[in-house]
């Protein structure tokens, strides 16, 4: 199974920046764990903080993967555009936040993205991303 | 470890009625099966119409158990008197709903239950339970 | 034909509290009245203070019989769990109020349960039980 | 008894135009039906697309009948002048809607006729009618 | 100067209906002693329970009169095409209610008109009239 | 083919009130310029001041006629009447207006039309209708 | 009959400051033509811009007049305190808006002091005083 | 006199969840205590989770007792049941809450119940019981 | 102990003015009995129908007491002022309302200073302030 | 005439995705369709998934073209930045929409560019585009 | 030039009280630097609790200097008397606020006097004075 | 000091378009006499329509730069993204606005950077970059 995780805005100073709030492992090397845990999966990543490159790598994932994971970041609350961009996929999307979103701000109680998804997993740090791949690939 | 799932109203007719939306599988084998999937660890099961008997159950998980599984079925939109009890508690609740509560009426989009839960796992049917066990008896 | 009425909170004071506003009739002689001018069809009646008991008896009437008269009380417009119980059944359910709700306070006029239901009366005191039974029993 | 039945704007199409949504009986044949079942009572009908005909009806109504059966369309949901009109009459009034309004679009939710009406029939098509009949003929 | 009073819906019953709320002079001996109180002064009067009838009326206003006082009764609150034909008039419009609009349900404390009418009085009953005559005439 | 325009109230001042803001082109002349560039065509228009005249005009239309091209003037805006009738025509009906509704007041941004119409064409004047014709002719 | 016209924040600078909005007549003169016009009446004149002053102004006339003519200035939008000063008054308060404060501001057309006064006068200049004295002395 | 004091959903718990919030003193002595300080009166305790006991209780109160004390807990927020029975009963019924609600949750804020009580305690922790105590046995 | 009674608007006229509201017993002799109740403490009282001199009050009674009793009338549903003066204080504040504001109109529901005072005690007439010191001076 | 045609996000895949909603006819070709059938006039196409990038576009067209034609997709439901760049042009913008926004979800009825174009066709898909040019060069 | 700063209630306790929010610098000891820093021009300072006080000082600063500096402190968020005030002066008026009130309560976010001020500086402490001297003193 | 200027959509075209409402210099100029004026530290600026760009540019200033001015132009009321990329720096930034946002319409008056920058100058020009400088460095 091809599986794409796609990562939005201010994902790529995860690790470094606000630690109390969003760990302090970065990305990457919890990526490799993540792959080596599922070997017989493809499980590729990418990021961005343009909201327009977020949709055109959906667009492409679309053509290409299986399953996409994505955690839009910000983007998540604001974007229509990739919203309209996951509605259009074939493939199932579920969607990841590392921090319990509603637990936050009002701000970041609504998510666009959730109704065109499959499903959410919100609040368990990184172990929400090996969770739906574990979704995933055992849906058989 | 010793999880408490905690069931809200309506699920116990889970798998009779209104099957394209909630599945047709009882919750009572599904519960059987990941039992076998958990051996070392004790999983519990508590379901009730009742409002009341949902708050109580989880004073007593508070007491007794190490972890909560919690869907609050319909109640999760309407009660603060469980939010309370959640809150009140020194051990980690994940809340889960078999569906997209976001993707279906307006109504369901707001959860009294999630600001005070550890994270929220939604729209992956059954699955979603055992993704909350499987994050639960990882963490250490 | 069985029909089951079912009646919410604080209707079991009915003829005892606020006669101005209800009425000085308790609702048992009027249910015999009403028994005996419908001697061909079952009708029962279940009054409960308890919003969880008011689902399970949904259920059960789901099971057990034709048409279901719901009088809900208050939890007309606060129980999302009530709303559920209606929406799973496969029988008909009509709403009745003893008062014009909508001529009432604000935070009546909204109901979660009548877009569930087949059909609402409202305002026309006891006589709308009597209606809904006329109703439910001449649709040939 | 005199009662006047109050058509509201597009009842003329009615059996024509949407039969899936409100049938497809004309009113004309059904009122005739419903004059059999009441010989003793006069009950008359109007009908306008019109909102201020609507209130110049309900006014001579005022003067002419002992009740009223209004059923006022889309102008249930936008018109003061008729609620207005209801208010200063000095006869009971009973809504009657053919659909379930509570169950279709939001704005079809609230009604300005409802609180000054005596009481509401919705959601169960013409018989609605016949039920206000009955209740305004039972009410010795 | 031509004035000319335009009333509308349910206007053409006062003094009938609801006289504790709206007085019980009819608007016919009360327009003769206006007239006769500005003999110098053309003061015409047209009612109409139709919201079209009044905007035709407005526009005729509009081509054969100096001044408009403007009494829209419950089509104050609902009818922008009043508005609109108020607003295209190249003369003063006064508009007066018989009551304190805003003492009253809060839906008559919007209004359309006003926002596109010169001035507003309300609340002084049929005295209303007289001093929107004498502010329009005493205008040297 | 047989289109119907209706126009809605206070179009019948069209060029002569508010020529700032609508132009000052009469819709006679407009109309039979219309009628000219499109002699193939039969191109029918029908003005009033009256919400029910709007609506039985459409109910007329639909019996009669292939398409309707609608502005409804200010009645857009406030009429789930008009809104109904062309709901359940079976013909397409085009909206137009000749300013943008939505650079103008607040209550002129929301009709209650366009969802039940095919499309809308806003703020290109009178060549608005001209572009309504032009798309319901080249459709084949 | 005597009368205090209670003028609130602001007022003080009638005729000098926005002229084009509010005339650039001061009200000291003013209020001289009207007590010639109106000799057999006590017309008093208090203006303040404090809050408290203007409560304790509608104190005091509540003892000594037998009504009050009320311009609260912006204090007509905010002040509760002012709203409940005229409440409890046993005479009548006529509330007088120079401009037509409903075609200003968004935040101008709510008067908390509306509902407590038996009438408005609005957009009328300065007359709007001396209608609103004709009104009173008028009331025979 | 008689004196129900009537707690409900997670007040069972006072004392040992939350004590920074909700201090750490059981009821039940405090109870006991209170009992002591007021001899002459009879003063009942009645705790529940479930809306509906809290319902019923109220409706024995009103039987059996002089007066009510409420802290109703979360359910303060929520329930129109509990309301509906409160404003039935024909004794005075004083609101308590330990904590000042007003200075938590904005969910907090609003009480179904305040409205149909005769007055309201907030904030002043377990001697709010004491006063309301003290103001119903003062009221000679 | 010092306790400072701060009264806000209109509080001057109590006992005269809506007796059926607030009562007939002025603030003064209820002061004096209120000071021989708890001759060992020092009681003072201050009132104003100044918004900025209730702000002033405030800050002194932080200089000079050991409580502040506040009854700030209708600036407590508008003024920030006295809110930030209240926050500001190291003393504690209890708010007290002779009605039941929760009872009476929708922006009486409202206080800005509750969130900022300890406590509230709302509906019990003057009583309320009695108990209020009962509780001050109880609170060893 | 240079016209400049500037579409948004997951325009890019019209034709592939949801042909039901869009159609199944991609731009590339209609293009080409529409420029054949406007010999005389410069129509080019700029379409990106980039919120910035389409601001760059409307900058560029202002400073090239003398007119555009804008269909935002998404963006138009959230983004001021384009707004503010039209609005900042000194040309005609035609706002274009494939389907009736109006008709689709609630986040969509609302656009931020309307009211700073010219105009909009809505719900005529691809014709839409069409009769924009048709519109921008018969303007003489 | 003349430059009145302008205070506004609660900021004569500046130093004293929450030090934490608004530091511990008193405004006296501040303005003495400022006046020494800028000695070409005369700065002078009012400072009141009291609304009308602050109406009537900006109304002498409109006769008597050449611009304000304005911190209304907590006036700024209710009174539409003293943004009045500010919008008939003819000299640049600049608010200014020690602390961010965005990053405060929600009623802190809105001003009534920014819109009629000519900017506003907030967040940056007593500097925010000195930037607002800066910009009026470097303005030629 | 390294202090990063940072600037949004549409401000490349600054000094060029809509010259009465943004002034006709272009920042280039601008922000040479900034430097020149403040020679002992380095002012950079960036520009981009890119939401993405202005996070990764925020992103960078944090790793690199003392200080962040930010003027995010229409991003301002749209962009949590950049919202959260500044929370994040450990770094002071000061939001500046050409324009009073607050005198501008409805959707400028909300940013959601505001509450999460240190403070906000805004309606003065660009002059307010020139004070925010000021207030940076002087702040030893």
């Amino acid at each position: 199974m091809r599986i794409a995780i796609i990562n939005g805005p201010n994902l790529n100073t995860l690790g470094k920046r606000e630690p109390a709030l969003y760990g302090n492992t970065p990305f990457e090397p919890f990526l490799i764990g993540l792959q080596q845990q599922y070997p017989q999966h493809l499980i590729t990543c990418f990021q961005s903080n343009d909201e327009g490159a977020v949709v055109t790598a959906l667009q492409q994932a679309g053509d290409e993967c299986d399953a996409v994971i994505l955690n839009a970041g910000a983007y998540t609350h604001t974007s229509l555009a990739i919203a309209d961009a996951v509605r259009s996929l074939g493939i199932p999307v579920i969607e990841v936040h590392l921090t319990n979103i509603f637990a936050r701000e009002q701000f970041r109680h609504h998510s666009y993205l959730t109704p065109v998804c499959k499903g959410l997993i919100a609040g368990l740090g990184l172990d929400g991303y090996r969770l739906a791949v574990a979704h995933l690939t055992a849906k058989p």
